[in-house]
Formats: structure tokens, C-alpha cells, sequence
């Protein structure tokens, strides 16, 4: 390879718009289709930087919001960059900023859906303009700018193998005249971006991310504008809809409008029962926190869907969570002391369950690669 | 070794009353001096078992109280015992779970002797007789009965390499009169302890434990009482006395009265500037939970003291946390990461400044193992 950055596709299904690809990257390849596990601050929850390595999950997503409030981005220029600070070998991904920001204007995008709109901190946000977007830090409530060069400039910084344009997310509720002109400062903002980005490579590749919520005409204007740029994949953020088939309808409209040879990454989206319909539809890779946050709750992954280890069939159960798991978790642990440090609220339960969902996320897309390549998807 | 259980003295100091020992288990062996580490629910806070085997600690104390309460004792003998329940592979000590029942009644150890005896939970404790000791669980206020002969019957479904007969604990603030009624008291359960113990020995030591409190005369009375009997080691528990100088006094005082050829351990002792004096004072073993609490309070052990990780002055210090230190922690990560995730409140810190700690430990008792050899101590 003579990029630092490429993406290979190795079939394509003849059933459906998945296909099996590898993304060639500085440090190393994605195999996709591929879950990518969250680790906002430079950590996944509950598991060290080692122990996720030998996972099988290629690429890891950290939240550039979160690293410039703590320790800052300039911290961890000094240490060489996110893979040394954290002693990660494998490739990462970092986002803008932007969607944290505008989360905390708006609560969660499920929050959102239910309260219309309202704003959840009315002064998280002091105001949004063409230059970019002026916010108070979370932590102590310094005012902090927040622009598509700044947000590049930071990303740079941290030195992921794939960096991402700052957008600004508009709340769900909003009408088509006000979420056209959102789209359009997006527009902008992302060719900002670019052009901030190419002044300094970095061996880098950048994603743009394409908005305009669920208006069919405004994803397809998306498409083709920021396809028209030279990203080296493409993202699919903004608001995804109230419902999955609402995003699968979206999705359906606007895949014929991406590029076959560049990758595509759903933003924050990651639970089981989306994961095959997402793939179907041409999705390369996806993050979530899903999977991690499921485990803390004790939510295990099973083949049958997820399972509560509290549950009281679990505290003589003398087998592994999952039989036949190779992860680390089964092979040394039976369900009923996995049920046991739960009950006893022993952090060690949290890793353990973490490890555990992490292996099957990784299981699951390696089943799904299969499965594209077989004809059977 | 015929015997499933024994004590080998390698050598024994001259300048003191420090020996390097050997207690081979059925486990296998534990080198003396030794620092135990504490996994009250059948588990290291934040580390799991297949971790700690890879430590160099090789005994483990688990809290029998809390494993009578939750997953109960009888769910662990069904799963093989202790051993095979944690999957652990190295020996484990339990205690009699006396000392959490009085504990609970009289609040902690430097809770009463700030509170001059004043009981924390009038209603832990409902009634103490001579048959034994009725209390209510601290989860759900069940009435439990806690008999020296419940408590070894318990330890035999717990199956940890060492166990201890039941003791009453009585306040630091009690007359002389009273204390020795009470030591009276544990030494007849201690006895029906080790009648109990002896009807199924199931491969397993018991050490006694000596009382006495403070009381000079105590304490020898009650080493006299107790090393009569065949037990297989000697705890050294009660009131150690307000100040670390009532301990090593009372240790001066009771460690003639000791048999050589048996184990000496010291019940919920092991912060820093305690180790040494008490190893030359003559002890083998000493557990206690101070090095993992630390940890989780981002208090790192280095051989210059303590060093509180959340300084600003770690924010870039990108060095392991003690430079030369072997462990998985030093090996893979800086201090400015570990800055960060304490920082960030990720419990990965927490796992990575505990297998710190646990590490510096065993490497601690290898080097006062080292100087007594070295006849230096």
C-alpha cells in the first residue's frame, strides 16, 4: 500500500449492498463489516488498553469533546499522540466534538425525542454562528470555541487514523426550511474542515459526515456534495429518526447515492437487532457504547439475545455465560460467579461482562463477513 | 510433604526475631514473609483471579460473613469450593466471620475507639451467649446464627487452605475484668472450633487465634491456652492497641510465648511503615485490605511513600508510575495516563493502580525475605 489510508473491497454481496472490505490504515487494518467500540476518554469502560487489543475489534472510537475538556488535547500531543498516551497499537477513530455539544444543548437524541426539543442545559451552548459554536465547558464552565479548524486542529493532536469534520446537529424536531440551512452550514463547515485538514495530513484520513436528518432530498443533496470532496470515506450522522425503520428507510434511499470505493460508517449505532439490517444496507462500520454500557448493567450478549446475570437461574449455573465462547471471560468464569460479583457489586464483574460482549460484538461481525462472502446476505 | 499442610523455617534471623519461611498447602506454597491480600466476595476489588494468580502473591483471605450472606456458602461448596468457584489457583485463607459481626455491632476498628465504644448499629448484634452469636444480615435484616461450630462448617463448604475458629471481639474500651471473661469465652469456642474442624479435616489448616487485647498477662494466658492444642498456626487478633506502639509492645510481649515451628499471622495489619517492624517482631504472614483501598483512591506505593496519582505534577510525567517497576501496570502504561483515568473516573484506573499496589507488595516481603536472609534485618 502506498496511502497511508485505503479501503479494499473483497466481495460484494450479489443479495444486498454488503460487502466484505478492508480498510488499510497506519496502524493496521479493519476488517469490515466491523463494530467499533467506544472508549470516550482514551478507555473503554472497565477494560485496559491491553486487554482490548487482544480483543478482536479492530478500531476503537474516542470523544474528542471529552479529551480537549480532560486532560486536553495538547496533554496528549506531548505523550505522542492517543496511541501512545493510552498504548493502543490498533487503529482509532475521533469525531468532532460537535455532537457532544449539541447533545448537552438537547439531551440525548433519545431525551430529545421525548421532551420536543426543549433544551436539557439552556446554557451549555451560548451561541452557534458561521465561525463555529461557543459552549461552557461541562467541568468548570469555561467558555469554550468550538470550530471546524479548531476541532481539526485538536484531532490532529490526538493523531487518530481517522479523523472527522465538525457538523452541527440540529435538534429531531425541526422544520425543513431551518434543518436545510443547518445542512448547508454543515456543508460549509466540513469543506472548512477538509481544507484545514489537508494543510497537515498527518498520515490521517478524514470522514466527512453526511446530514439532512430524514428528508429523503436532503441526505441525497448531502450525498452529493460532500461525495464531490476528496474524504476518504464517509460517515452518516445527524438525526437518524424516532424509529429503526425510519432510519433503514433513510438509509435505503440514500446508500445509491455513496460512492462504491470509499468506506461508510453509521454514527452511533450498534445494537444487536440493527446490526444485520445496517449491513444489508452497505454499512462498513458502526460505534456504539451499547455493547459496553449493557455489560456494566449486566446485560450479557448471547446468541439468543441479551441476558441479565443477576437473574436467579444464574447463581448455580457452574457454566460460562455462553457455551462454546472462547472470549477470556468464559473460558476462566462460570455464569454463577459472574451472578456472584454482580450481586456483590465487585468491579471486576464489570470487566469481566465488558470483555465478554466486546469478544461477541467482535464474533458477530466476523459471523456477518462470513455470511457475505457465503451469498448468504 | 506426607502432611497436606506444613511450616519450614528456611532461616531464622539472628539479629532478630524475623525468619524466611516456606507453608506449603495443598494449594501449594507460600513464601514468608508474605503479604495476603484481601478479596472479601471471593474477589480482588477491580482484579480478577486469573490476574492475581499472575501477581506474586500466593495467599488470599476471603471474608466468610459476607459469603454466608451473598452467594451464601453452601452455593460455593456446590460450585467445588472457593477454588474452583473464584478460579483460583493459589492458596486462600478465610476467617471465622466473627470479627464482621462484632465489627458491624461496634462499628470499624477506628470508628470505636473515636466513639469510646458506642455501638454503630444497635440492632446488628441481636444477643451473644455462650452457644455462639445471633445477628442480623446487613442485607435484608435476617436473623442469622453464627456458632463456632456453624462458622467451621461454613469454612468447610468455603474449602480455603487455612481457616479460623470463631472469636468474640470485644471493644478496645472494656475493663480487665470483662476482656478476660470474653477471652475465656473465645477460647472455649475456639476450642469446640478445632473439634468441629477435626471431624472432617477435608485437607485444610486451622490457625487459632490468640486474644487478650492489650493486657500483657492476657495475651500470655492466651497463647498458653491456645498453643497447647494442635492447632496449625496462630492468628494474632482482639484490640492491637490505639497506636502502632501498643502493637509492637504487645507483639514484644506475646512472641516469646509463641511456638517456633508454627505459622504467625497478624489480622488486618499491612500499611507501609508497619511491615518491617512487625516481620522482625517475629510475624509470617499479614493481611490487609489498605494496599487495594488505596488504590482505588489513586494512592500509588512507591518505595518513597505513597504517592497521590491525581497531582497535577503526573498531568505529563510520561513515566511509569515508579520507574523500574515490573509490573503489568509500569510495563504498559504512564503515569500520565493513569493521571487521567483517575482524572476521568474510569475503572480502568482503578484495576491498573490495584494490580500496582498488589505488585509493589509482593515485591516488598520478597525484599524483607531478601534482608533476612541477608541477616541485615
Amino acid at each position: 500500500m502506498d496511502k497511508p489510508f485505503n479501503f479494499e473491497i473483497i466481495h460484494q454481496s450479489k443479495k444486498s449492498r454488503a460487502r466484505v472490505g478492508r480498510i488499510h490504515t497506519p496502524h493496521g487494518i479493519i476488517d469490515t463489516p466491523a463494530f467499533v467500540a467506544v472508549g470516550t476518554n482514551a478507555a473503554i469502560k472497565a477494560v485496559d488498553s491491553k486487554v482490548l487489543d487482544d480483543l478482536d475489534l479492530q478500531l476503537m472510537f474516542c470523544n474528542t469533546y471529552h479529551l480537549m475538556i480532560q486532560p486536553g488535547t495538547s496533554c496528549i500531543r506531548q505523550a505522542g499522540g492517543l496511541h501512545s498516551f493510552m498504548n493502543r497499537t490498533k487503529p482509532i477513530i475521533t469525531d468532532s466534538g460537535g455532537f457532544q455539544v449539541f447533545s448537552l444543548a438537547y439531551g440525548s437524541v433519545y431525551d430529545e425525542l421525548k421532551s420536543r426539543g426543549t433544551k436539557k442545559y439552556d446554557n451549555a451552548i451560548i451561541r452557534t454562528n458561521e465561525e463555529g459554536v461557543l459552549f461552557r465547558s461541562y467541568r468548570d464552565g469555561s467558555p469554550i470555541m468550538l470550530t471546524p479548524e479548531s476541532s481539526v486542529i485538536a484531532q490532529k493532536d490526538l493523531g487518530a487514523d481517522i479523523i472527522i469534520p465538525l457538523d452541527e446537529l440540529p435538534p429531531y424536531h425541526i422544520d425543513h426550511d431551518a434543518l436545510k440551512k443547518s445542512l448547508e452550514r454543515t456543508h460549509r463547515w466540513e469543506e472548512r474542515s477538509l481544507a484545514e485538514h489537508q494543510r497537515n495530513p498527518q498520515q490521517q484520513a478524514m470522514y466527512a459526515v453526511i446530514h439532512g436528518g430524514i428528508a429523503p432530498d436532503l441526505r441525497k443533496q448531502s450525498a452529493a456534495y460532500l461525495t464531490a470532496l476528496p474524504f476518504d470515506g464517509f460517515a452518516i450522522g445527524g438525526s437518524l429518526g424516532k424509529e429503526h425503520q425510519q432510519m433503514y428507510s433513510m438509509l435505503f434511499g440514500l446508500m445509491p447515492h455513496m460512492p462504491d470505493h470509499a468506506p461508510r460508517h453509521l454514527l452511533g449505532i450498534g445494537d444487536l437487532k440493527t446490526i444485520e439490517p445496517i449491513i444489508t444496507l452497505g454499512i462498513d462500520t458502526f460505534d456504539s457504547s451499547y455493547p459496553t454500557r449493557c455489560a456494566r448493567h449486566g446485560l450479557i450478549f448471547t446468541h439468543t439475545g441479551p441476558h441479565k446475570i443477576t437473574q436467579a437461574v444464574n447463581k448455580e449455573r457452574l457454566t460460562p455465560l455462553e457455551p462454546g465462547c472462547t472470549c477470556y471471560t468464559c473460558t476462566h468464569y462460570t455464569a454463577a460467579y459472574l451472578h456472584h460479583l454482580f450481586k456483590a457489586h465487585e468491579l471486576a464483574g464489570y470487566t469481566l461482562a465488558t470483555i465478554h460482549n466486546l469478544h461477541f460484538m467482535g464474533q458477530l461481525t466476523q459471523k456477518y463477513r462470513d455470511l457475505i462472502l457465503q451469498e448468504v446476505i
